[in-house]
């Protein structure tokens, strides 16, 4: 049993900020009802495809029913208040006025349940000059500043290369979420609840602002060092590998050239202390480095761990399906896919001792269980489904 | 009032994953008493500092209230244990054992206070072959495949310009315990709960698991471009500024050919679809990088919006600082901190329509609230305070 068990949650969003929200309370537990208009949800059709589905839709889909609902169709917006009836929560991210379109506004649909809790999520907030705006992930860690803090040190802005504010944007949803549940349990009464990728880029930006506004200081690109500490780096081992050690710390930096055997260099004056050794990191990567290139990254993990020294081998994707610690650990699992089959991808985020997160359900097919969750729900039989259908609301 | 009000928290993390937690918490109205050993957090003191304190620290630690408490002295532990009697929520991020040493195992807690939620962080996770290891941000970037798949396209593998993994914890932590708030309330009881460092990155590499157990493909580094459409990138234009686009969506392609006065590329067989947009990605990025050089980027954001295309300039942080949408919204506030007065950083993640996310409390000096804690927790009198101070416990 899930800590979230029992929690109704209708989930009418897309692509990625909203779905990876919903499937984090899918794998707490909560019952997850995915409403995708008829042709299924635009990410499905995204290359790489395997049978019917994108990859991409895999990854963020799991422990999720799924139903159709034409939400253009008045019958199928009726269907919806009806079903918003029965949800604690509901879960969109369509442009900002699109619910009030469906005549889904917060105020229509806390008057039919005075419990729901209403998440939205937006790309730049629901309030503000920008807030007609499209935006999708790549443009918000641009316009964040997170670009301009990512990449070679003397290079271009880059990319973080997974889509962090839309996981951000995710996550704090489904904190706001699950506050708004505690607050329930107070007042009685839901409230609504609104995260964007553009608020949620900004709390990722560290000390930044204090900095720029106290130091009068921008943020530089770090490649792959550290913004507070050095040493901390990627470097090249006998193998052809890399390793990255990250040794920059009060207590670290003396284990670290103990382990190493340099202990002469605690006392160079240009290493002396965590703001002296950032300064001068060139010069200290290339103490470390011809130590690093004359072994092999197996052998400088071993004396790296023995040392207490934070250090890890830099891993590909191979490294990480193959790694006995993952495994072991039961963080690759296999979900069910109606095309696929089964496969692999990763875990669960977090361990309960009194509850468990688990897979309850794959990966759903478009409306693979609309029947199922309107019988359920709305204690609809076939009869009425049918003239569902035919009335174009499914 | 903020949707966690009355919900009391003891914190004994340090660094970011776990102060960091805390911090969402506090914000969300929850009482975080932060203990810190007698010389206080050792992140205090990392460069660069404003009077007493680090930019490090303040960045993670608002909304809270100080105590010092020995861990090591055992009337230090006793008091522990007692402030463990009236809390919801114990979070730590100790190297996994050290909360036994020091008398205050999982068992022992959930004995004194059955409600209480543990919460523990750790850098590979409580089990497995790697969970003795020290792991820090950096090193699980490396050690979980994310760095593989960040920096320009021919370039070596590089950080993420920020601490994503300790946030992406942090977040991870807030849900499991406002998960298991909820869980509490049917159940009656606390339980533990856990995350690291190293589960929290691997749910952070999109379809990669997959795309790599059913294609044999490894993901490749993405520059400023994107995963799954093309064209997304930066563009240099005419002012010498980069602005990002992405327009690789169904929908979004055609707009944008249409905005650029390019309409005859979508009939190119290179860019038909998104997979071969993709495909083709530089032969793209050379028919419309011209267009965007001859022109302001303040000119391009205007047609773009107008035409509904995902856009926005790569801002640095003086851009983020001014920005008048940010400025609106409220999302640059100012806290307070005993030594530097105010100082200006990010605001609230979400906006709540019944509850609050507010400022309660400043960035706290060591110890500050020390004896308001004991006394408002434990009744302690000032003699009893005294007598703690005595026996070296505080």
């Amino acid at each position: 049993m899930g800590p979230l068990e029992g929690l109704k949650v209708l989930d009418l969003s897309r692509v990625i900020a909203g779905p990876y929200c919903s499937m984090l309370l899918g794998d707490l537990g909560a019952d997850i009802v995915k409403v995708e208009r008829p042709d299924g949800e635009g990410t499905r059709n995204i290359e790489p495809t395997v049978g019917k589905d994108s990859l991409f839709f895999m990854a963020f889909n799991r422990n999720k029913r799924s139903m159709t609902l034409n939400f253009r169709n008045k019958s199928g917006q009726e269907t919806l208040r009806k079903l918003v009836g029965k949800a604690d929560v509901l879960l969109e991210n369509f442009r900002p006025g699109t619910m009030e379109k469906m005549g889904c506004s917060w105020e229509v649909l806390h008057e039919i349940n005075p419990r729901l809790i209403m998440a939205r999520i937006s790309g730049y907030g629901h309030e503000g000059p920008k807030s007609d705006r499209i935006a999708i992930d790549p443009v918000i860690q641009a316009a964040s500043g997170l670009m301009s803090m990512t990449g070679p040190k003397e290079g271009p802005p880059t990319m973080m290369g997974v889509t962090v504010v839309d996981h951000a944007t995710a996550m704090y949803a489904t904190v706001a979420i699950t506050a708004a549940l505690q607050a329930r349990h107070s007042s009685g009464k839901g409230q609504m609840v609104r995260v964007n990728l553009m608020d949620s880029a900004l709390s990722l930006l560290q000390a930044s602002i204090p900095e720029y506004q106290l130091f009068g200081k921008k943020p530089a690109k770090i490649g792959a060092a550290d913004r507070f500490g050095a040493p901390v780096n990627s470097y090249e081992t006998k193998d052809g590998k890399k390793i990255q050690i990250a040794a920059g710390g009060a207590m670290h930096f003396p284990r670290f050239l103990d382990a190493i055997k340099m202990p002469h260099l605690i006392s160079d004056p240009r290493f002396m202390e965590g703001s002296n050794r950032l300064k001068n990191a060139e010069a200290l990567d290339s103490e470390i480095a011809p130590w690093m290139r004359a072994r092999s990254a197996e052998d400088i993990l071993e004396i790296m761990v023995a040392a207490s020294v934070p250090c890890d081998i830099v891993a590909e994707i191979t490294d990480v399906v193959s790694d006995p610690h993952l495994k072991e650990r039961g963080q690759i699992i296999e979900v069910d896919h109606p095309d696929v089959g089964q496969f692999k991808m990763q875990g669960f985020f977090a361990k309960f001792s009194e509850t468990e997160m688990a897979l309850r359900y794959g990966v759903p097919s478009v409306g693979q269980h609309t029947n199922e969750v309107l019988s359920e729900w709305l204690g609809h039989d076939a009869e009425s489904i049918s003239r569902l259908r035919e009335e174009g609301a499914l």
